[in-house]
């Protein structure tokens, strides 16, 4: 055996605009890594696959996974519920994959709690300029939501403590090649080897 | 500024025949690191340069730089004192660059009272049997040494809790690799970047 084959659990966090997604998708080409699919209650919109951006539940399904304590960490947006399901994590560890969770600061704070054992990544810009201009650049979001967000980020930027690992996403292809080093890197760490006894 | 600038110690320490060395002489050709050269009371064979393979320095000056605990660790072995000099590691790790001390588990275990801060790697042979031929096939022991160092080694394996890392030196080029990644994973650490606050 090379190296320890249980999945590791990479939780991949940081302001919205820092790239996360970016360096998500390059992941998911380059290396054995498996992305978390959330459950929501909201309506798939057009091309929207169930099973692959979401998984598309009714209210009342949700509610009862709430109840049954099935999520990893949980959200109430306006009307609609988001949820990670931890089945479906621990279906992709256990399958030897690792498994990524792309997700904001508040989420990862709350997967914490019960994942203390998982790897916490935050990606940052490199300058709130940088992050300014991008958010600007992909013209998803009203000048308003942008101001918002900026200001978010000092917020965010409180829970740093949870963070094992911190990427200042610069140039794209760094910062992947970053995160496959922590990845082979946590592979090899000695609590994860322990049973390497002649 | 890309990564944290500040160079890392690094500990690759194992069982002799582990291929410490043979990791070590790639590593120095293939990225930014420099090795810790010891000093010793022994006279220097044919070729050896002082700087080089070793500090050539007298009993005197050894004992001199004991009295001032000068050294991450020393040992005395038959009539020769072999040690670390503390000063040449923290010039190199001043400068930048990252520092490599190759040596062997106890040794290890001396620095980690004084550096608890750096980062231990332990290399270890897929297995007892291949130990056992590496030695052979090296030669530069009689069948009586290579007893002793394969008795040794179920001793050595009793620092085991003293390291971060475990790599299991199968094929070279993917330890290497994999002590490559470590390397890039602790800059990343978040203890080393808390400077990043917007």
């Amino acid at each position: 055996m090379d190296v320890n084959e249980e999945g590791l659990l990479i939780i991949l966090s940081g302001p919205s605009g820092a790239g996360k997604g970016t360096i998500c998708k390059r992941l998911l080409k380059e290396i054995d890594v498996k992305l978390s699919i959330s459950a929501t209650t909201r309506k798939p919109r057009n091309g929207e696959v169930h099973g692959k951006e979401y998984f598309f539940i009714t209210k009342e399904e949700f509610e009862a996974k709430l109840e049954e304590n099935e999520f990893l960490e949980w959200a109430k947006v306006y009307d609609n519920y988001y949820g990670t399901p931890n089945e479906y994590v621990e279906e992709i560890l256990n399958d030897g994959h690792n498994c990524i969770l792309e997700i904001d600061p508040q989420g990862a704070k709350k997967v914490k709690e019960k994942r203390p054992d998982a790897i916490y990544l935050f990606i940052i810009p490199p300058s709130m300029q940088e992050l300014e201009e991008r958010l600007k650049g992909r013209g998803t979001e009203t000048n308003i939501e942008i101001e918002k967000r900026l200001g978010n980020v000092c917020n965010e930027m409180e829970y740093l403590g949870i963070y094992d690992y911190v990427i200042v996403n610069d140039i794209v292809e760094k910062a992947v090649e970053k995160v496959k080093a922590i990845i082979l890197a946590e592979k090899c760490k000695a609590k994860r080897n322990n049973y390497y006894i002649f």
